[in-house]
Parts: C-alpha cells; sequence; structure tokens
C-alpha cells in the first residue's frame, strides 16, 4: 500500500474534500536572502516614497528626506511662529538653569550646560523629523559620563584633560548614533525594553538625587561612587560638616518646585507656572544670595561665568592612547543610553499628535548633533522627556521652537552670564532633584508587576542595579534578564492539548476554553513557537509525556484507547534542522506506542524543509492536513471504517517509509 | 452604542453563533510560577514513576533510579553476558592503543590512557542509563585540555604540575557535568546545536590530524599552536628534519586502517576487522621496530610502561591559585564539550533500541565517572562516539560490557604493559588520524546547506573558527551565531497576509497557498511568532506597511476599499507589555486611517494581559473573534448592512473607549 493510496472519500473531513498542504516552490537561495535582508534592515522600506516618481520630484524628495527642514519650511506661516516662540522661550527658561546644573553632575564647567543649549538644538532644527523634542543635555548621561570618565582621570585634579575626554566621549556618541542610523541598525534600541527604560531611569535618578546631597548640605569631599552604600557613607561620615544655611535654602527650593509642578499637574493650561519655575528660583536665589552675601555663610554660589559663544573644540579631541579608550567607550555607553530616551520620546509624541518618525533619521539627526557640538565645546545631548513634554504643552508646531530656544541661550551667553554670578548651586541641586523626582515612575512599575511579572523583575532589577550596583551593573542585568527571556520562551515554547468546540469544526486550547470537548481516539497537541536546536530534545520529551499522561487518564476512565496524535503547526513560525529531525524522531516515538502521527496546518517554511530532508516521505504526505478539523476528520473517519487489517495497512505505510530511509 | 451592543445576528459569521473569546480567570501568581519552573527544569517530570506506589516499591525504584544496575542486574542472564563479554573485549582492543593515544595527544602520559579506561568505565557500569555507550577519552576534550592547559604551564618543562592541573581540570570537569545533572540544566547542552557540534567535531578533527604531523614526520619542535597557519609554518619550516622512515611507516598504517575500515562498512557484520585493525597495527608496528631496531633510525616509540594499577591521586589536585583558576576555566570548557558528546551518543542509540535516558541523569553518570576518575589518575572521559557504535555492533546488551573492558585493560596493565615498549608512535598518529578522518562528517554540511542556510552557517563558522582560529573561537562563533538566530527571528517576527480557500471557512498565507483568494474590504494579516520589547515597534511599522501597500493595489485594481483590518494572534505564542502597547498603539495607527482594527484568535496569555492592562476596552470586546473565518463573516456582514451611519456608530465605539482611557 503506498503512499498516494490512502485516499478518503469526499465529505470525510466534514468539508467538501480533504484539502492538500501544498509543498511550496524552492526559491533561489540569493533571492530570499535579498527579501530576509530587506525585512531586516528596512522593514519600514523607507525608499517606497520614491518609487514612480519623476527624476526632479525625487530629488526634491531626497533632500526633504535628508533635510526634514525642506518639508515643514516652505508652508510654514505666522501662526506656527507665533506659537514656537512662546514654546522656545518657555524651554528656554527651562533650558538655563537645567543646563548648567546638569553640567555640574556631569563635573563640567556650568557654561558647558549653556553651550551645549545652543549649537546642537540648531542642528537638530535642521536634520530632525520630530515636531515636539527639545534638544538639550539629560541628567542620567550627564551622571554616567561623570562615573565612567572619573574612574580614569580626576575632574578635580585634572580637569583640562577630563574636559578633553569630555568632548572626546561625546563626539564617539555621536558617530556611534550616526553610524547605527546610517547602517539602520536602529532596532538594537528595541533591545531596551520598556521595563528595562524605566527601572533603568528610576534608578539613575535615585542615584542622581543622592549625589544632590552633596550640593544641598554643601559638603566639599564627597565620594565618587554612585551606589547608595557609598554615598550614605560618605554623607553621615561627615555630619559635623553638615551647614544647614545651605539644607534650608535647599529645601525651599525644593519645596517651591515641588508645589508649582503638583499646581501645574493638576491644570495642564498653567504649565508655564512649573516650566517658569526653575528660572524663578534661580534668579530669587541669586538676589537672596547677593543681597545677604550668603555665599560667605557656607552657600556655594556658581560664580564667575565667561561671556561670549562657543569656542571651538575640535583640536582638544584626544584621539590618542591610552585616554582614548575609556573616551570610546563611554561615549558608546552613553550615546545609546541618551539615544534610546530621545527616540523613545520624538515616538512618543508622534504617536499623540499622529504623525510617523523613522527611528534611523533620527538617530542621525542626533549624531550629527552631538559631532557637531563635540566640535563647539557641547557635551553630550539627547532630546529630554521633560523639556519635550514642556515644548508640547507650550504648544510647539515645528522643530522652529528649538531655533528659537538657541537664540535666547545665544542672547544670554552674549550679555546675560554674569547674572548667574550669583546664583547658589544648592538651587540647582533642588531643580535637578525636582526634575528626577519626576521620572521615578513607580506607577508603570506597579502596572507591569500587574501585567506582566518577567517584565515587573526586568525593571526591578535595572532599577536595583543601578542603586546599589552601578548604571553598568543595572544596565547588563535589564538587558540580560530580558535576552534570557526570549531564550526561555524559545527553550520551552507552550505545548497545549486541544479540544473541539461543540457543533463547529473548530478546535482550540482546552485550558482556555472550557467547552471545549477532547475526541475519542485522537489525541491534540499544538505547538507554540519555533522548533529549533534549543528546544527540540524538550519537545520530543514532552510530546511523549503529553501522550503517556493521556493514556493513564484514559486507562483511569476506561475511554476508546488512542490511536491517533495530531500536532498542530499553525503556531510555529519557524523550524531548523534540529527540529526536522525532532519531528523524525517524534514519529518514531509515536509509533513505538502503535499510534499515528499526523501533522496539521505546517506552515510553507516546515513542508519546505521537512521535503527536502526527506522527513516528509517518513511522516507521509497523506497523515499532513490543511486543519486540525480536517485531520480529526479523516482520523475518526478511519477509527470507525477501516477494520484492523486496513488499520495495519495504513500503519505499514509509516514503517514502510521508515524502513525506506 | 456601547460595547455589548454590537452582536451580530445567528449564522452571520457562517456557524451557528459567532463563538465569544473569554477572559482566562487569573491564576495565583505562585502557582503559575511553580508550573513554570516545574516546565523549565522538570519537563520529563522524572518523579512521575514514584507516584502512587507503596512506600517499600518506592525505595527500591528510588535506588534503581539512583544505581541503573539495580534495574538490569537482577534480570541480567548468560546470553546477555557472553554478548557483553564479546562486545568488551572488541571495545578493549580499541581503548588501549585509543587510549594511549590520546594520552599523547593531550601531552599526558601514555599510561593514562590506560588509567582512563579502565575506573571510569567501572563507575559508569553502577551509574549509567544507557546500554550502548562505551567510556572512554576522547580527541577532541584531549587536545582542548592540551592547548589551554599549554597556555600557562608547558608539559615539558614542568609535566609534574601539567600533569597534576590535569587532574584538577578533570575533577572540575566532573564537578560540573555532576551539578548540571543535579541541578537539571541539561538543557544548556541542547544549546549546542547538532549544526554547531557538527562544524566543531569537524574543525577539532582537523586540527587533530595536523597535529599528527609532528608524529608523521617525526619532528622534535611544534608549535604548541592549534590554527592551520602556524602548524603549516611549523611543519614547512623544519622540512629538512623530516625523516621518511616514520612517514613511510605512518602511510602504510594509516592504508590500512582506511582499507579496514571501508571494507567493514561495506560489510557491517565484518565490524570486527575495523575494530580490531588499531590493535593488529600496534603489534604489527611493535614487533617491526623490534626487530628492525628502526627506533635507532628515526621511529620514535611509546618506551617504558610501568606495570601497575592506577595510583590515587587525590593529593596531586591543585586547589589554590594562581593555577587552580586555569584548570578550572579548562574543565568547564572541556566538561561540557565531553558531556555534550557523551549525551548525544547515548541518546541517539537510544533511539535506535527504543528506550528512553535522561540526560541530567546521564550528566550525573559522567559527572561522577570523572570525579572519580581524578582521584585515581585518569583524565576526562567520556561516551566516544567511534568507540561506542563499535560496542553497538559488536552487540552489548548492558552497561556491562564496560565492566568487562575494564577488566580487559586491567589484565593489560597488570601484564602486558612492557609489549608496549616497541610501539612506534607513528602507529599511534595513524590511529588518530584515521579515527578522526570519520569525525569530518561532510555529508551532514551539504545536507545542511540544503535544508536550512543558518544552520550551515552555524557549521561553517564553528568549523572555520575551530581551523583557523583555536577551538574556543570556533565554539563562541557557533554558539554567538545561533543565539543570533534566536533573536532575530524574535526580532523579526514573519507577518503574511490570509486569504480564503475557496468553499471554506478556512483562511491561509496567501504565499503559501496559490489558491487562497483575498476578501474585498477586510484586510487579514498573521503575525508568527511572539510580541516582544524586541520586535513590537518592528510589528507596528510593517502592520501599517502592509496596509498601505494593500491600499495602493486597491487604488490600482480599483477594489472595495478597506474597512477591517484583521489580525490573526494564532501563532502569537507570548506577549508582554510592550506587545501590549504595540497592539494599542496598532489600533491607533489603524483607525487614524479610517479603518477598524479585528483581533482573531488571541491565546490565553494575550487575552489575560489584554484584559489586565485594560487595552482590552480599548480594542472592543466586540472587535475580537474565535476564528478569522468568524472575524471575516462579521466584517462582511457589517460590510453589506450598515449603512455609513451605522458604521460611524460601530466605529463610533472604538473611539469612545479610545477617549475612555
Amino acid at each position: 500500500m503506498g503512499n498516494g493510496e490512502l485516499v478518503f472519500p469526499a465529505g470525510v473531513a466534514g468539508v467538501e474534500c480533504a484539502h492538500r498542504v501544498p509543498v511550496p516552490p524552492s526559491k533561489p537561495f540569493l533571492e530570499t536572502f535579498r527579501t530576509n535582508l530587506k525585512e531586516t534592515f528596512f522593514p519600514d522600506d523607507p525608499l517606497r516614497q520614491f518609487k514612480n516618481e519623476k527624476p526632479s520630484r525625487k530629488l526634491i524628495k531626497v533632500l526633504q528626506y535628508l533635510f526634514p527642514i525642506l518639508e515643514w519650511a516652505p508652508n510654514y506661516t505666522l501662526n506656527y511662529f507665533k506659537s514656537d516662540l512662546v514654546a522656545g522661550i518657555t524651554i528656554a527658561s527651562l533650558a538655563i538653569p537645567q543646563g548648567i546644573s546638569y553640567a555640574k553632575l556631569a563635573n563640567l564647567p556650568p557654561i558647558l550646560g549653556l553651550y551645549s543649549s545652543f549649537v546642537p538644538p540648531l542642528v537638530y532644527t535642521i536634520l530632525g523629523s520630530s515636531k515636539d523634542v527639545a534638544v538639550g543635555t539629560v541628567a542620567v548621561p550627564s551622571l554616567l559620563l561623570a562615573s565612567m570618565l572619573s574612574k580614569e582621570v580626576s575632574a578635580t585634579q585634572n580637569p583640562g584633560l577630563y574636559l578633553h575626554l569630555a568632548f572626546t566621549a561625546t563626539f564617539f556618541a555621536g558617530a556611534f548614533q550616526a553610524s547605527l542610523g546610517l547602517l539602520r541598525l536602529g532596532f538594537i534600541v528595541d533591545f531596551l525594553s520598556h521595563a528595562t527604560i524605566v527601572g533603568f531611569m528610576g534608578g539613575a535618578a535615585t542615584v542622581v538625587c543622592l549625589q544632590q546631597l552633596k550640593g544641598i548640605l554643601n559638603l566639599e569631599h564627597f565620594t565618587t561612587a554612585t551606589d547608595l552604600v557609598s554615598v550614605m557613607e560618605s554623607v553621615f561620615t561627615q555630619t559635623h560638616k553638615w551647614r544647614w544655611e545651605s539644607a534650608v535654602l535647599g529645601c525651599c527650593f525644593l519645596f517651591f518646585l515641588l508645589i508649582t509642578r503638583y499646581f501645574s499637574k493638576r491644570k495642564p493650561k498653567f504649565f508655564w507656572i512649573s516650566a517658569a519655575a526653575p528660572l524663578t528660583s534661580v534668579i530669587l536665589g541669586s538676589v537672596l544670595v547677593f543681597l545677604t552675601h550668603a555665599e560667605n555663610h557656607g552657600v556655594q554660589v556658581i560664580g564667575y561665568l565667561k561671556k561670549g559663544l562657543n569656542p571651538p573644540s575640535l583640536t582638544t579631541l584626544v584621539f590618542s592612547p591610552p585616554y582614548m579608550m575609556i573616551a570610546l567607550k563611554t561615549g558608546i555607553v552613553t550615546g545609546i543610553i541618551a539615544m534610546a530616551e530621545g527616540i523613545a520620546v520624538g515616538r512618543s509624541f508622534a504617536m499623540f499628535k499622529n504623525y510617523h518618525i523613522d527611528g534611523n533619521k533620527e538617530m542621525i539627526a542626533f549624531g550629527t548633533m552631538n559631532m557637531a557640538g563635540s566640535l563647539t565645546s557641547c557635551y553630550l545631548t539627547t532630546g529630554p522627556f521633560s523639556r519635550s513634554a514642556v515644548n508640547y504643552n507650550a504648544g510647539c508646531k515645528t522643530a522652529m521652537s528649538n531655533m528659537v530656544m538657541a537664540l535666547a541661550v545665544m542672547v544670554t551667553l552674549l550679555f546675560l552670564t554674569p547674572l548667574f554670578h550669583y546664583t547658589p548651586l544648592v538651587v540647582l541641586s533642588a531643580i535637578i532633584i525636582c526634575a528626577m523626582l519626576g521620572i521615578i515612575d513607580y506607577e508603570t512599575a506597579f502596572h507591569l508587576w500587574h501585567v506582566d511579572k518577567i517584565d515587573f523583575f526586568v525593571c526591578f532589577g535595572a532599577y536595583f542595579g543601578v542603586v546599589f550596583g552601578s548604571v553598568e551593573i543595572g544596565l547588563v542585568i535589564a538587558v540580560v534578564v530580558s535576552l534570557l527571556r526570549i531564550l526561555l520562551f524559545v527553550a520551552r515554547p507552550r505545548t497545549t492539548v486541544l479540544g473541539n468546540i461543540p457543533n463547529s469544526m473548530i478546535y482550540r486550547r482546552m485550558d482556555q476554553y472550557s467547552e471545549a470537548k477532547s475526541v475519542p481516539g485522537v489525541f491534540i497537541v499544538q505547538i507554540d513557537g519555533p522548533i529549533y536546536f534549543a528546544n527540540a530534545s524538550y519537545l520530543r520529551e514532552r510530546i511523549s509525556r503529553w501522550i503517556s499522561e493521556e493514556e493513564d487518564k484514559i486507562k483511569l476512565n476506561g475511554e476508546r484507547s488512542l490511536q491517533y496524535v495530531i500536532l498542530d503547526m499553525g503556531a510555529v513560525g519557524s523550524i531548523d534542522t534540529s527540529g526536522i529531525s525532532m519531528l523524525k524522531e517524534a514519529k518514531k516515538v509515536v509509533e513505538r506506542r502503535g499510534l499515528q502521527l499526523v501533522l496539521a496546518n505546517p506552515g510553507s517554511e516546515v513542508m519546505k524543509k521537512l521535503y527536502k530532508s526527506k522527513v516528509l516521505e517518513i511522516i507521509g504526505k497523506e497523515w499532513i492536513f490543511l486543519t486540525v478539523g480536517e485531520a480529526v476528520g479523516a482520523c475518526s473517519y478511519l477509527l470507525h471504517t477501516c477494520k484492523p487489517g486496513t488499520m495495519e495497512g495504513v500503519n505499514g505505510v509509516a514503517f514502510a517509509n521508515d524502513n525506506a530511509v
């Protein structure tokens, strides 16, 4: 009895006729390779818009693609400009104090904060495709920069070299970001899951707040380490050096800032109150110090800020060992963190306003902006969430708001820097703390725990890694746990028993659908995932265990003994050679128990590989069905009509193939 | 128009009534955690056999589980013993020359090869659950041991320390294997895919053959590096030192061995010819040298071998820095390689003879055997393929054949060692080369290329990494490529368009089933894989791209415009919070185009998380169907009956939910 002979009369499978599963024609290797490559690196098909356009239009489109400003500038209206002006000035009032604060956080001269809010925004206005991102320095990468560079060079003993390394790191960060974008490797950022970023940012924010204790308590000597333990140690070992004046001042301003933020949160149309609060407190603080001469009573002030625009810094970049390596490492780590935040912010606002931004293009924009910055005395910048949110609330219409901010900062640099001489550092600390408290997103953490435990543990791991270890450790923990989750999913795919939904040809998981009934004599298992080397032997074990458990159950209830095992391959997305040989072995395992293996709804990849590896002949074409329903139909037909002799014959087919190999 | 109100009259979805997809009841966290843990570490449910047994039986079963010998010993018959005797003596005749050869390969005293074929087999007889595995030393781990230890300690300048480190490494290897088994982490071995092992073994075999040029050409000075380049260099830089006598001798014996193997391959019942060939050539070689005194004419011989059984080596183990670390590293790497081979061999023979072996139990057996070995002057052993195959062909019935071999080796150790004094090394080299040529499995490589390109590249990478880099490099390349494949599968899950199979309610991938027809006004996409952080944004992009491509097509053909987008979630095995928010965003993206998002056949995990994250309300319960068929049925019903007003209403529902969040 050959393969082809086992045909089922019409209507067996409960439909007009049992459909056959075809073996797809094999495509040439290069073609499939090209399509896969395209799927992997150009999923968004960026060149699509240039198709069937006439050359002139095409050129324009390409230019617009490269310089998004050409897209919106032509139809830029006065009304747009009004909104952008308001938004730009608002974010400038936030950018100046924040810039100075974060520069301090990175152990860099305060003026760099202002420099970094001048050049990069201008570059972004030309290249950026987001309408809402407001460019500037960010707390976490600033801290990261400090903690990584400090390992090699002390910012206090060798400020010059430290500064040059900071520029170099910024350059490498930019180069790294741009090249990721050019190589279409943007999806690497996706491997930092939302849970990771929440935990990581929360932890980093906590660490940054702890660092501010130095400013608040006005301590000279402070640990360079960032972890909770050593910070607490260095705070409580020098309680005698605490200065109540600055502490009181800091707490007052922190209270003021928190109040304003709370108020603006309650009444969104008063967003500008919290937006203006930092600058207000800077002014208040400065005036206060100026009048009371508190700088002589334990309240540190910024001191002299040089007038004038960014000096060039090309010549200061360090491209020679031994320090180049640390700059490179710092650049890559800080670069990817900063980029992740920027992209996430851009995407989420684009989602709000229903427009689409190309991640890879954004990376190129950020990268160019940072490289340009590193040549003009700026350090790492990106699209920080807080500032962009203010920009969005202030009703910005285009990236023009960045240019407005840049010009406002320019004016400050040219004329107003002396005003910051008396600004007390403690106010900056208060500003940082207030900003950081907004980042610690415990609600999302609860949400994660509620919805997905593993994601919660990823978040948790990142947070604790950062707080008790270091920023890098936290990041590594989170990424490793996330990857382990993926590997575990592949190593242990779920297998579930299917049953029939009453009065239908539908078969569904019995643990999900209580009404689903098992079919006497037939056992149906669904495999939820790819069959790869990592899970092949597990699946083999598991399937045979399913069968023995089922047979025990049947013995207990004295039901009809099993004859057929149907594997629903519908959810098997991919298979490799180990998976193919697993199916071959499963066939043997099942036959050893005197049962018949049946496949339902295998995908084209599975069919192709079964055929190429000749396993198809072993399993038998006639035992592969389009749907579980048809497979069950065929099996129960055989169960009811076939005499033992015929069954022998049917099994005989399979054995014959088996021996043939 | 509220959520519940959108009900479809009976028969809409083409069956009695459109089935609803229930939200599964949420289980307590600890319970799911326990079940997941069990699935991950006890997939084969080893304790199952002890269930519902009375205590006395249970005790016996446990003992039998721990010491498999208790299972087969009681009903061991004389006939069994006869077959095991034959098999045991056959493998002993192979074990003695191979043992000596591989010991040389590991830069260890030849006698260790004999020691290692005495104690470990005895241990395995008691603990091993495979009936066919023949225990002994293996070429690749021997070479690996040599190349790793030589980095720290020279075997020629400091043989004592080198020997002790070899024992220590063996001990660590055993401890590592046993603990992996005890911790049920056996599945780690599964991450070495078949492709990896083929490529790796092939490369290692090539390297081992190259190393034999030293023996064949009788060169004193030879590179310690294993890569092709440096070996070729050190061979051809000293052509003047080549000795034709040993070269000729070596080639003759190699020819003899290859002939016998070819013959036995042709006529399987003469397997014993190739099995006995090594010992024969050793005897011939020794006699030849003894008569011609070739040892004085450039043919190196083994020389004096100490009589007597394994001396204890407990006191020689090195558990103190600086050398302990290298021993530990070597132990772990060699241990996992050796174990992988042993387990694979055991499994495949178990598959032949239709019995089942527990991988984790085998690991414990191998581990104990190696720890015992390291205390009795043995080095790393496992179940080599060549020897086990001979054992199997010789018709072994139980692990007793190992004991027979051990006793035969014991006799050799006690009385026959002097006979090996004149054995020429070149014969050993010939034996190794012959064995290695059998391992280079180019046919499988072709098969891999034919069936699965990526697996081929894994294999290829492993091979070239080993041959041109080092054994470790090859291993790392292969593992990394394999893991990248998994990550890529998750990062870029396939999405395919579904169409209707004529005269049926079945919907299948249109690229696989040419007869499948698309449904006017409805667009169906299937997602083949889990929705995770790694692919969430890709899927969002891809889905919207699918839609725009479809809409372009429709515009061209002037067909009915799209109204519904159905996502077939049947193949989505798992989802995380990023995936959930992806669905939320997809809903928005689809709505922005004025379309309605419909989900078909989501699994219980998806439903649970949709519900817990309140995204279910956004998508709308009434837009989730049990099958694609029913979803299409409902959509086309609405397409044909609903007036625009009603459609508004229908969309209105979704929007209402949307705003509600």
